[in-house]
């Protein structure tokens, strides 16, 4: 039973069945990313004025693949793939919700966390980019508090178990129902001899400043931590009791309310019809309904955005459509284009694609960037958004989520190249996509003339995920470079690219075929660990975040324990959970 | 051959032969770490009035241990031992020294980095700590710079890669002879298939400051870089002529002497003696004689340091004895005492169990931390230390000394946890090796009462790698407790102790033996690789510096790929380094 159950209908299409793909997790089932909250399996989603709820009932036998059961609200990707749709929905398609509950729609358990049988039967690859996937589902959470202005609460009534506890993490306010058997836990290190690598351990020190010795005794203590001692350790900000936990909830979530009244994730104007969606734009009256992709076993095709796939080179190569004249630059016009508008569609097309790339087709090394289109136009398409923003919570959530999808970029383990060739459109937020490549090379031909430009979203709107846009951290030595880019106001041929230092290479058209050809195959070519080692450290210079953290130190120690045999060797603690064997370890400390 | 070679008499004592016992490399020789200038090895330690020099030249069949030739000034541990040894000695024994000059011996090489065959032959935990213990040393070299105001210059006249570039990497200045031939390179990717791990990649974008995208294709061509790009790419500060090099290195050093006139590592008083060593306290003239310790198969005795090892419980106990009556608090007299006072003493014998530990006993998980004196010696000493440091330079020496001790201590991949018993002496300095501790517990009985205490060096004088001291790092959600423990006078009794939150348990004497006892056999039950990333993840909460990157981050990456098929498997590009065979690799990124 996989995931392609979700797809019956043209909107969210099924695709061809690939016989002859393996996929990666070794089924032959490919792994899909969309979905909406009428087939949600594992999530119920509803509304009640301005308060949203979310309440986990994960269905046992209805994960991803075969070979594992979904117990105790233990979850797969498939859960958390409708955990990611759910707040973007809310987002878009429910800007009048103040605050988000979690809860759990099953008795005495919240969520045991990752399905650990789950774990043990996937590949290594697989493990890596499934914690990705969550960790970037955290910070969507944090993102919808600190952006959107929705105040986030997970109300835990029962027990609350290391991917579960992390969840509650991702929350602004955690309560906890204090009846002396509800607990929350890090249970990864005692039992499956793991981390709590979805940015448990990081959380607890750097979000709730946990004290880091009572954090180390709490993430080595299976059964975890109860009640008061949950909440004087501040792993949780309130445990309440059962009798009063309904109505002291009510009470966090009308504070929510009220203090998020006041906000809307960046400006307080009332004008700025923040309660108000805008015009449906499909039968689904969805601002994110089904992209209709097509996909082939060597393509995904969608409206703007291609991916194409040379299996036997390891190279793929995506092309970014930029968008035509029609593309409406008012509000009110941008509104009414909704899900259709250029800046929201296409970069729900390149999420889409960069997720196939993760999980769909591992063994392509290398990503030849390219677009395709008029780099004014997307100056333009930049500049009406960026208007639009200071007044209008629609353009913000776009130019939001354009964000997230480019720091998904940031952190796909795979070599990124950017070509600028005549026809392109690296310019604005589509330059991001240069900027977020590992380099960059730029024809430069006479006879074929090309240009790049920067818009108001390369200075600051479109940060990575350590805070800096990209254009700081390519400049963070040359602070002069850095300032005359701010200034940039006309689009640069490939001598003025490369003096300015946009841009890596600029070889002419007697090199460029050779040139390009060679740097690709000698990158197709080295190490694939390497280069994601290598890649995972060059690209975040300058500053460090939560989720640098996460994604740069908790997510490495992860992936070294995982291929670690005290983990995942025959007699290893994953491996052997759940058995009657004890687990056998080399004691050799490192 | 083995390293205690160069123990031959009463001053660096051999130690006894353990017949039975497994060293980290597999050999039966253990490793010792205490040298000096006249019996190295492969440095060449050389002083011109403010000048030191130290020129690279290693012996290609003295190795660390059998079974690789050291070629073309390629390193291993026993490299870095003397390295490390000479910036402690330039730092305590020659105050005069202004610059540091690092150069090669050897005509057309620098420094072809750290040895493949000794790594390709290594087990995986002791590539892990041979990368550690450089980093640390690389650290060396910039603490050197920052805090004794030694400028140092790095002189490359022949080809510089990998270790050796990162090695330059840690020097102020690095001078790259143009000639054509002379290259700087970080080949370890396109070459072996595992990653400039001993700081390299951090430094390159992070303290050059080379754009990303630049160090992206420098660290991906396997034969470097060369003259004037090296220098406009920011990988080296200048680019210098074969004709113009002496000339033009004479002038980097004056111009650093000069620079560094106006400074001392601190204060810039002319009154503080800073070009006078102290008095030399034993026949070798130095301030850093050897220990003279004594290493039996369970136990490492020095004067103030003890280890006591228990391998079948996998468990040490690290005993420091607290100063004397006698020790002495003027600054005269402290400079009299020399390499015996015991702040500088004592440290050093710390420093010296903990490498012990990480190198020759590496299945011990868990380190009992204990202290035996009296408490208000230790303050004693501290303040004494606290207020010569504002005058005298070797007593600043002494506490940047214990900081880098301290910060050896955080980043050692065991399980420390402190017990705080009666007798014990757990105040100031020594009551950072609690606060260095994942743990601490303090006996709560009336009838034998224990205090422990504060003093001025934990407030800011001994800080960790992020910069912040081990109070801010515990105290970093709590302000309030902060606050309370800057301004502690008095000493604390176990309830006190627990209420400003500076222990972590406080069991009674019923309690005492038996949660103690439990709560090491359990941790020395877990999954020695789930806790060290457990551990190095919960031990740096909040800011991040390089060296924090460098340990948490590149290292963890370095780890994951030295266990990768990819380069340590019997098809991995590291273990095929140098034979006719090439790599294969599993394609698959993660």
């Amino acid at each position: 039973m996989g995931w392609t159950r979700n797809f019956g209908d043209a909107q969210f299409p099924r695709s061809r069945h690939y016989e002859a793909m393996e996929s990666a997790d070794n089924s032959t089932d490919l792994i899909y990313f969309e979905t909406e909250p009428s087939r949600y399996v594992h999530w119920k989603l509803s509304f009640d004025g301005p308060v949203a709820t979310l309440a986990m009932d994960v269905q046992e036998d209805r994960g991803l693949r075969p070979g594992y059961v979904l117990k105790l609200n233990s979850y797969d990707l498939g859960v958390d793939i409708e955990l990611a749709d759910a707040i973007q929905r809310i987002r878009f398609d429910h800007p009048e919700v103040r605050v988000l509950v979690l809860k759990s729609a099953k008795d005495r358990v919240f969520c045991s966390g990752a399905n650990i049988f789950m774990l043990g039967s996937s590949t290594h690859g697989f493990k890596v980019n499934f914690c990705k996937y969550t960790n970037e589902t955290r910070l969507y959470l944090e993102d919808l508090a600190a952006e959107s202005g929705v105040g986030t609460i997970c109300a835990i009534q029962g027990s609350c178990a290391g991917g579960g506890y992390e969840l509650a993490l991702a929350c602004e306010r955690i309560l906890l129902v204090d009846d002396g058997s509800a607990t929350v836990s890090l249970p990864e290190t005692p039992l499956l001899g793991v981390l709590p690598g979805t940015g448990g351990l990081t959380r607890v020190v750097d979000k709730r400043k946990v004290r880091r010795d009572l954090a180390d005794v709490f993430s080595t203590v299976a059964e975890g931590v109860r009640g008061k001692r949950a909440e004087e350790w501040r792993l949780v900000d309130r445990a309440i009791p059962r009798s009063r936990f309904a109505e002291e909830l009510e009470a966090e979530i009308a504070a929510l309310v009220e203090r998020s009244s006041g906000m809307d994730g960046g400006t307080a104007d009332s004008t700025d019809g923040r309660n108000e969606p805008a015009q449906p734009s499909s039968s689904t009256g969805s601002l994110l309904p089904g992209l209709g992709g097509q996909y082939e076993e060597n393509r995904i095709q969608h409206r703007f955005v291609t991916l194409e796939i040379d299996a036997d080179a390891r190279v793929a190569t995506l092309v970014v459509r930029g968008p035509s004249a029609d593309e409406p630059t008012e509000v009110e016009a941008m509104r009414a284009r909704g899900a259709d508008l250029w800046a929201l569609r296409a970069f729900r097309e390149l999420d889409d694609v960069l997720l196939h790339l993760r999980f769909n087709h591992p063994t392509i090394g290398v990503v030849v960037v390219k677009t395709v289109g008029d780099p004014q136009m997307v100056r333009a398409v930049d500049h009406a958004l960026f208007d639009a923003a200071s007044e209008d919570r629609f353009a913000r959530e776009v130019i939001w989520h354009m964000k997230r999808v480019l720091r998904r970029m940031d952190v796909t383990a795979r070599s990124f190249f950017a070509l600028i060739e005549p026809g392109s459109c690296f310019a604005g937020s589509l330059f991001e996509l240069a900027l977020a490549s590992d380099r960059s090379y730029m024809l430069d031909d006479p006879d074929q003339p090309v240009k790049i430009g920067l818009s108001p979203l390369n200075l600051g709107e479109l940060p990575t995920h350590s805070g800096w846009s990209r254009l700081q951290v390519r400049f963070h030595g040359e602070p002069d470079r850095l300032e005359a880019a701010r200034s940039l106001e006309t689009l640069l041929d490939p001598e003025e690219a490369l003096d300015a230092g946009l841009v890596t290479f600029t070889p002419d058209d007697i090199d460029w075929e050779d040139e390009v050809r060679i740097a690709i195959e000698e990158r197709a070519s080295l190490s694939p660990d390497a280069l994601t080692g290598m890649e995972a450290n060059l690209r975040f210079p300058g500053p460090e975040t939560m989720a640098t953290k996460i994604f740069g130190r908790l997510s490495a120690w992860q992936n070294w324990i995982f291929i670690r045999p005290n983990s995942t060797g025959e007699t290893g603690a994953l491996s052997l959970y759940g058995k009657p064997a004890r687990p056998e370890f080399d004691w050799r400390r490192t």
